[in-house]
C-alpha cells in the first residue's frame, strides 16, 4: 500500500464523533495512509473561511497528498461531490467552491464529478457525506488509484474569488475583513498588489480607518508595536492585517468578518 | 513491533498537557503504534457523552484497534480499570459504563479487570490514571499482547443504556435530548424503531413539541429546509434530530441536553 | 530516512491554517517524520503556560524526539531562534524562556543559536517563524542531522523559573495560582517540598485561604470529595491543587491565574 498523506479540513469541530469517524474510514480502507488534521474549526458552513485555511496550508504538503475538505451545507442535496487533480495534489470536496482559492494557485487542474459509488460507504446517508463519500474516496485515492477511476471530467464546477477591494477615488481604496485569526489579528482582503505604497521601504503618509480607529503606522513585526498601539502589518497570508502587540486588534477595533476598511494616502 | 491503531476518546480538553502526555506514554512503549484522536472534548465527567461519541466512531477503525476511553470522574477511587476484548477490537477504560454503548453492538465480548501492575507507570498517581494505567496498558496492547496478560475476566462490570423514549398514550411518545452537536443539531433518543411512521415515505400528519416550537415537517437533508425553518431529520447517528438549515436548532429552540421532546401523530 | 518524533506545542489555536501549515512543512522535509500534537491551546503569548505544558509532557516521549515549541510574541524581532540538545531530546523554540522548565529537568544541556539559514523556508517572513524557521529546522532535525549543523553554542539564552512561594511567618506560606486546567482544577506553585506536612500520612490541622474560601481538608482523589466540597489535593503535575469533585473549583473560588493562596498550619 502507498503512504499518501490525507489532510482534513472541515467545520466538524472536535466535540462530536465526526472527525474520529472520518479517520477510521480512511484507515480502514488504507491502514498505511497518513492522516493529518489541517483544521476542524472552520466556521460552520463558511465556505470562504474553509477556502482560506486550505489555500494557506495545502501547498506545504508533500506531492501526491490528498486534501479532503468538508464544509458542506448542501450535504444530501443535488450538489455534486468532486475530485480535483492538479500537477501536484488531489482534492476531494463538495462542489460548492470551497476549493476555489487553492485551485486558483495550481497548475494543470482537472476536476471530476465523483460518481463511482462502488467506492462509497453504503447505505449513503443524506447528512454525513464526509463519512460515506469524501472519507471513503480519500481513503481509496490514498492507495494510489487514478482520479479517472472516480468519474467524468467536468468544467462547470463552482468557483468564487476573494472579494476584491475597490478603488473609490484618487488614493482611496475600500476593502473588507476576511477573517479574524486566533490572536485577534484582523485579516483584510487588501494585498501589496492593491496598495504597493503602503509596504514600500519608505511608506508615504497614509490613513487607515477601520472600526473605531484610525491607523497611521505600518510595522514589520508584531513586537515593534508599542503597548496598545494598533498598527498595519503585512501578514503571513499575504494580506494587509491590522494588529496589536500581544493583544487582540479585533477586540480593540470591534471589527469582525465583513467589516469595512478604508485606506487613503498621498499617492 | 506491530502497528495496531490506538484511538483516544477523553474529556481532557486540549489546553493542558494531558493529551500530549498520554501520546508520549503510548509511543514510548510502542514507537510503531498509530495513535488517532477521536475526541478530547467529551463534556467533562459526562459518561453518556463519551459513550455516544465512542459508539459512533469506533466501528469504522481497522480490526485489532485498541480504543482507549478516559472519562473518569472516579479516578483514584476503588473503581476498576477494565479491558474489553470483542471479536474485532480492544477497549481500555475505567469501569463506569463509558464502554456500554459500544460493547452493546459488539460480538463475543469478554471483559477483564486490569490488575497487571507491571504494565503500569510507577508510581501510579491518584489523579491521572489516563497516563499511569490506561495509556500504558493501551501501549502494551498495541504491541500485540493478549488481553489475558492483563487480568482476570469479570462479569459485573458497569453498564448503562441510552434512556428509552416512553409511549404515553395512543400515538404519543416522549423522549429527551441526548446531546447537541457542534452545528446545533439537537440529537434525541428517538429512533425509527420507536416511531417508524415518522420516517415512512409518506409520513402521516404529526406534531413534535420541543422547547419553544412545534415541528410538523420531516426533511431528508439539511439543505431542504427553508430559511429559519426548524424541522425533523433522521441524523447520521440513527436518531431523530431537530435541525435548521445553516443554523443552530438548539439556539432557536432553547433546548439542550435533557430537554423533553414530545412526538404525536395520527397513527 | 529516520522516523524521529516531532512534537508541537504552540499557542496557534486550531481555527486557522497555522498548525496545518507547520505539519506540512515538517512532512515535506521528512515524509517519515511522526508529528504529534502536545497542545496548540497554550494561552496566547503566555510563556509560563507553554513552559508548564511542555515540562509535563515532553519526558514521556521516546528518546531523540524533537520537541518544537512556538509561543513567540517576539517573532520578527531580534530574539533568536534556539536549538537545545540534551542527553535525551532536541528542543526547537524562540529564545524567550519557554524551554526553561523542561531544560531545568534535563541532563547535559547544550543550547545553540540557530543561524543556518540554508535550512529555513525562504523568504523568511517577519510574522510566522513557526513555519519558516522552527518547523523547517524541526523537519531537518528529524531526518537525523546533528545539532551542530544549525549554529554555534550559546550560554546566555533566556531562562525563568516558576515563581516560588514565600514563607511569611511561622507555619505560613504564600503562593499563587499557576494555571486553571480544563476541569477547573486550580494549580498552585506550592509543592510537597514547600509544605511536606500538608501531604503527610497524618496531616496536622491547617487552613488554606484562596479566593472566597477556606479549605481545611486534603483529599487523595477527586472522588473522595463530598458534593460541593472544595479541597486540597496533590495533583499529577506535582503541585498543590485546589479541586472539587465533578465540578470547577476555579468557578467556585472565583480564582484564576495569578490569584494568591495562603497556607497556614500548626507546624
Amino acid at each position: 500500500m502507498e503512504q499518501r498523506f490525507v489532510t482534513l479540513t472541515t467545520d466538524f469541530g472536535t466535540s462530536d464523533h465526526y472527525v474520529g469517524t472520518i479517520k477510521g474510514v480512511v484507515y480502514s480502507i488504507n491502514p498505511s495512509a497518513r492522516v493529518v488534521d489541517i483544521s476542524h474549526d472552520v466556521q460552520s458552513y463558511n465556505l470562504l473561511d474553509g477556502a482560506l485555511i486550505l489555500a494557506q496550508a495545502y501547498s506545504h504538503f508533500p506531492p501526491e497528498t490528498v486534501h479532503m475538505v468538508v464544509v458542506d451545507p448542501g450535504v444530501g442535496s443535488a450538489r455534486r461531490p468532486i475530485l480535483a487533480r492538479t500537477g501536484k495534489y488531489f482534492f476531494v470536496a463538495p462542489d460548492n467552491g470551497v476549493l476555489s482559492l487553492a485551485l486558483a494557485r495550481e497548475q494543470r487542474v482537472s476536476v471530476r464529478h465523483i460518481t463511482a459509488e462502488n467506492y462509497f460507504l453504503h447505505p449513503v446517508s443524506r447528512t454525513f457525506h464526509g463519512r460515506d463519500i469524501f472519507a471513503a474516496v480519500a481513503g481509496w485515492l490514498s492507495t494510489g488509484l487514478e482520479s479517472s477511476d472516480f468519474g467524468q471530467e467536468i468544467s462547470d464546477y463552482a468557483r468564487f474569488s476573494i472579494p476584491s477591494p475597490k478603488a473609490i477615488g484618487q488614493g482611496r481604496i475600500q476593502g473588507e475583513v476576511l477573517k479574524v485569526d486566533k490572536f485577534g489579528n484582523v485579516v483584510t482582503n487588501i494585498t501589496p498588489h492593491n496598495v504597493p505604497q503602503l509596504f514600500a521601504a519608505q511608506a508615504p503618509e497614509f490613513k487607515i480607518v477601520i472600526g473605531k480607529r484610525e491607523i497611521t503606522r505600518v510595522r514589520n513585526s508584531y513586537a515593534e508595536g508599542a503597548t496598545d498601539e494598533v498598527f498595519a502589518i503585512l501578514g503571513s497570508m499575504g494580506f494587509l492585517e491590522i494588529s496589536t502587540n500581544r493583544g487582540s486588534a479585533a477586540r480593540v477595533l470591534e471589527a469582525g468578518r465583513g467589516a469595512e476598511i478604508l485606506v487613503s494616502g498621498k499617492w
